[in-house]
């Protein structure tokens, strides 16, 4: 079965061409090859839609050698619009797997790759049952491994993320009043992002790390506890949603800062400027200028073949100098030890600039850089932008004047 | 280790009172007595935030008789700020979590319950090789009974959550405008919400449901293939983003169905409306009055012990006499054999309105019900609500005419 046409729906929306999963599936077989694996299966949307070009219910089979099958248990209408897959086939439910891949005479033994980090316990037994005599392995860093280079489909669409951005950042100053609540910003901001297209389905790997996106925190707000693993912190409305901007009131002289993603066909760009109603007082001029030599050495460091640790190593060694340890990536428990990762379908990919992190940058990778220093109770600064790297150096993807801006 | 204050912050932020968590965690632990576990081991956010008022990184533990422990990995001060609980300890990572339960003298052993439904496989990995004899068995199923009866603090959050999504249907009319994309629209809708306090992080239990909140679809859209589990179409923006609406334009003479949820405080309501440019023609009207009458039809039988699936069964009976089997609740591939669905924390909750459902309604459950009827190619209309079953029938939270709306 296959159909790639609905009713001249063309025009209105985009899907991948066959290059690019098959660019993609040869990757992760030669992988599998290499690792000893029968087979690798695929279940979580984001691999799903890097590896097939849709994300319907379904599991994606991989050998090492030969054909890969996608077994849809829904839509298999949509999916063989959105995938140039030739081999699609329906799939009553996920308990029908193993009979329908015996059915097309595939062999499912030995080493089966799965997400682990995603996948649930309950379809994990599932397939466990399923398959007794294979063992099921985590296949996820090798899928993570391939999905950090991007080819040039995603490059596009990663420029056309940062570019719809940085037009967002460009415009809200003009929104933005004193007495305003921090989540009146975050409706504005919204609002135009969408306007412009923005995909509004920003995808986290990592499972129970919740983002509210569209975020603007000021003064004492970014050094509020929080539980995701970024350095800016947030009250959110309530306990019950526990990140994203709150109720508090914008002031003048406390910086505004506004972090967050917009995504352009399912790839996102990460984007951080400081607003500031006045004139900021030296203290936030100094730390910023401090932030933004900081991001002018990592800058410096960013091209192929320069480990992530190692530019990490530079980076808290000048923290340090400048006296800064205790402020920089977040304070109390939010203090995080990187600051920067990579971005792409989801927001927490690799490469992280961190300790242990020692495989060199490689053309293509993409990287969300967010030196930030936040002080308890006053407030904080810093930048965000995303880079590709380049065959020698970086293509920074998110334009605007890095300076704190004046409202 | 206990605070909750943070500089004031009580006025701009909304937590739980202990008498919710105390009467919660009771059922919790009756259940648990009655299946015969040892205890249970929480880790998901809407589960954490329901028992224990904070979502932060931890692990709830819950034993049939005794004390409850929440052991946090990230962030302590905030889950402090947040939860009314006493035995919050400091959890360096998850994998520390036997060492810390046995320093406390708890017991880990028998029957463990887990969220089998949505815990990742490296987690449920690292519980197992924590405690190798016990045996790890899924509590998902009485962890929703348990939420699916809502306490009256959340009856007002729901309550809140519906006036303020029906506040926002009242007002996008003035917004719509022929020649606008769907997203379009969805931006202003968007906007509108998030000014008033939606809480913008709307949760789904099911592993893999991606959904794009605040949707607008449009004529043929609404038959467009999806892999979502409702009935009604969207194309979205991409094949990434296969949810939500799109870049198609709206145009006169075509049913306009918005179907959206908005959130308070963590707890949602569900509303479909159908808007039209000009008037309708009276196919369009009379598919529609037959939904205003199937919806009469269900209130007269929302009402504590009426099995869903009874109700269900009346609903399917006057849909095939009225010859609209083939496009109820959407057709083809995207057709779904519910008409209702619980909802509270999560979009997805029990009871549903569904065949074997045969559990009687009670007071304090919460529904959204969404009779829709949809044609391939031409367009479809319907209607959902968000109620609240009471002692003699229900509650409405959800407030606007249930015509079509013509602009």
């Amino acid at each position: 079965m296959h159909a790639r046409d609905i009713n001249g729906w063309d025009d209105l929306y985009t899907r991948i061409p066959r290059v690019e999963t098959d660019r993609r599936l040869k990757n992760l077989k030669e992988k599998l090859l290499k690792g000893g694996f029968g087979c690798a299966l695929i279940l979580q949307p984001a691999d799903l839609y890097y590896f097939t070009g849709t994300v319907q219910q379904s599991i994606l089979f991989v050998p090492p050698e030969g054909d890969e099958f996608l077994f849809v248990v829904k839509n298999i209408e949509r999916a063989c619009f959105d995938s140039p897959l030739e081999r699609i086939h329906k799939l009553k439910h996920i308990g029908a797997f193993g009979a329908a891949a015996k059915s097309f005479g595939i062999e499912i033994s030995g080493l089966i790759g799965i997400e682990a980090d995603v996948l649930p316990v309950s379809t994990h037994q599932l397939l466990s049952r399923m398959f007794p005599d294979a063992e099921l392995v985590d296949a996820s860093p090798l899928i993570l491994e391939i999905r950090s280079v991007k080819t040039p489909l995603e490059e596009e669409r990663l420029r056309k993320a940062g570019e719809n951005l940085s037009s967002v950042f460009e415009e809200i100053g003009g929104y933005i009043e004193p007495g305003m609540s921090e989540f009146e910003i975050d409706a504005e901001f919204r609002r135009l992002l969408r306007r412009r297209g923005d995909h509004s389905l920003n995808r986290v790997r990592r499972w129970n790390l919740e983002f509210v996106f569209g975020c603007v925190s000021a003064g004492p707000s970014v050094a509020f506890p929080i539980a995701y693993d970024g350095p800016v912190g947030y009250s959110g409305l309530s306990a019950a949603t526990a990140v994203g901007s709150g109720r508090r009131k914008i002031r003048k002289g406390e910086p505004i800062m506004i972090d967050t993603v917009s995504g352009w066909d399912g790839y996102m760009a990460d984007m951080t400027r400081i607003f500031h109603i006045g004139a900021p007082d030296s203290f936030w001029l100094e730390t910023h200028s401090f932030i933004i030599e900081l991001n002018r050495y990592i800058e410096q460091n960013l091209a192929p073949g320069n480990p992530p640790s190692q530019i990490y190593a530079g980076v808290m060694e000048r923290v340090r100098e400048a006296g800064f340890s205790d402020y920089f990536m977040g304070c109390g428990e939010n203090q995080v030890k990187f600051f920067g990762h990579g971005i792409g379908l989801e927001l927490d990919e690799p490469p992280v600039f961190a300790k242990r992190f020692d495989i060199p940058l490689a053309e293509g990778n993409c990287v969300a850089i967010e030196p930030k220093i936040i002080f308890p109770d006053r407030g904080g600064v810093g930048l965000e932008n995303t880079y590709l790297i380049t065959a020698d150096g970086f293509e920074k993807l998110t334009r605007m004047d890095e300076e704190i801006h004046i409202l």
